[in-house]
């Protein structure tokens, strides 16, 4: 069984230590401040699970304090990670509810928890549905990159919430799993979730996706999204749109499995969207780089983005 | 500047330690097993630098031993890495010039660098006047994965020697290197050839080559092979395949250098080529992995293939 990667245990926040991976470590965190330096380092990580938590945190800080220490704790909360926009919106969330106590401020914390499970279930049922219309009742060979699972959110996972969903009608075969350089999140998190769950899976170089799936290995490719821009360009972790290319040319679906809040309508097309560029130390110690975190995926590309609500084609 | 990777000095061949890269270490050998225990390392590595090492290998022996012992050394050396098609040539291409004696031999084997030296001279003007042509005086920005350079060669390079040829006349803007998992050999030495010859260039993981190309930054891709099909099909270091479909979208030329003793008539087309299954632990330790060596691109993706001889389009 994978652990939900936050929760709510006694008054403590448990969280899946994510910097320990592949090691599967739980930990509890019990103040306020040592949560944001479990968000800082980034224990905790990924848009849902920091929303959770921000919340969780802001639960925590309505037990032990009132006043301007208490909005003082939900200020460091959502400044742990200044660009995480669901951070601040799970803490602004919880704390809405703080004038009606604390009970009602972890019932907020709670509720958000419960939605984000949901939303991924329905996420994985939709894409399963929309993966058997467009291969057939399979038992499919799926192909992902970087980790859209389980330890990105609470539980399920989007992308890989599709291929446990799957799995749980006996209809995977196999998933090639990128190994997502520079940080390696398939290699680390994504194989780690698969071989705990029990599907069967193949960790390849991110160089090896395309003629994976060129040599008729895939049926589908199924990924994430960091952001859908309005006409359905897709932003992901870089080393997606190979992969967009490479099904593209082989005739085989390329399906985004993100949540609605993954679908930002005030971004009109892909080009709009500013590349985050990190830094080179990451691709290699004392040499020139770049360091881009993500890539675009023009919409002709996209078979369709399933979210929880809705199958989007056009 | 960069010293030979292969060359002879005073009755001993010195060497590249390629092992030690990206630190450049020369090292030198005065007798056959030596040699024997440097290839099997991959002290020196690349099919032409193989090839001049049997060649020279073979001169070793031929001043220290006669009759039995010379023709067990001469076994030695072609089987220090037995699918090393070169390395068997060179030695029976030196080992042919024994009856006339070791200076003969000598000979013989300086002729083979001297080819080598030779051959990816014209590669490299051929292939700089190709993209002249193609992209117009420049200065270019190039993108090129693995190591098809000097370091593969005697000196100059394949690709890279289109890249130098280019340098020469100050016509490289920066040349974009995929570090190539999952041996690291854009990181580890294409880098530190173009850092020593003085040719700008940035370090990217693998994943974010397409992604670079989509957005404009680079002129033309170029890139060595393995072996070209009689159809054009190109087998490379994988990765290339991706590489491909993004210049091909993108509306830049794919030129791929090599010599013309990696044409291979005998194949008719990329689906004949097997494509080498190494051990998964190169990838991630512990857990399942694919591991393809090399990929195909279809022909219909490579604008051109330039070799000493001529460019061959279609």
């Amino acid at each position: 069984m994978l652990p939900r990667t936050i929760d709510w245990d006694g008054g403590r926040i448990v969280l899946v230590d994510q910097t320990a991976l592949p090691e599967l470590a739980v930990t509890a965190v019990g103040d306020v401040d040592e949560l944001v330096d479990a968000i800082r380092r980034l224990v905790v990580r990924g848009a849902p699970a920091l929303g959770v938590a921000g919340a969780l945190g802001v639960a925590l800080a309505a037990y032990t304090s009132t006043g301007a220490e208490f909005d003082a704790a939900c200020d460091r909360l959502a400044a742990a990670r200044p660009t995480a926009a669901n951070l601040a919106g799970g803490v602004a969330r919880a704390g809405a509810a703080a004038p009606d106590g604390p009970d009602a401020v972890l019932a907020a914390a709670l509720a958000l928890r419960d939605e984000d499970i949901a939303a991924c279930r329905a996420i994985g049922a939709r894409g399963a549905a929309l993966l058997t219309e467009l291969c057939g009742p399979g038992p499919l060979r799926l192909h992902t990159h970087c980790n859209a699972g389980a330890m990105a959110c609470v539980e399920w996972g989007t992308a890989l919430g599709v291929v446990r969903s799957l799995h749980e009608e006996a209809r995977i075969d196999y998933v090639v799993v990128d190994e997502t350089r520079p940080l390696l999140q398939g290699a680390r998190i994504t194989a780690v979730e698969l071989a705990v769950v029990g599907v069967p899976y193949r960790v390849v170089v991110d160089g090896a996706g395309a003629s994976i799936i060129a040599r008729g290995l895939v049926d589908a490719v199924v990924v994430g999204a960091d952001r859908v821009a309005a006409n359905g360009d897709v932003a992901n972790k870089v080393g997606t749109y190979p992969l967009a290319l490479a099904a593209a040319r082989a005739g085989i679906p390329f399906v985004v499995a993100a949540p609605e809040s993954t679908l930002d309508a005030a971004t009109p097309d892909g080009d709009r969207i500013t590349i985050e560029e990190r830094a080179p130390d990451e691709v290699v110690a004392g040499r020139p780089a770049w360091n881009p975190a993500f890539d675009v995926t023009p919409h002709d590309l996209v078979t369709a983005v399933v979210t929880e609500e809705r199958v989007w084609r056009w």
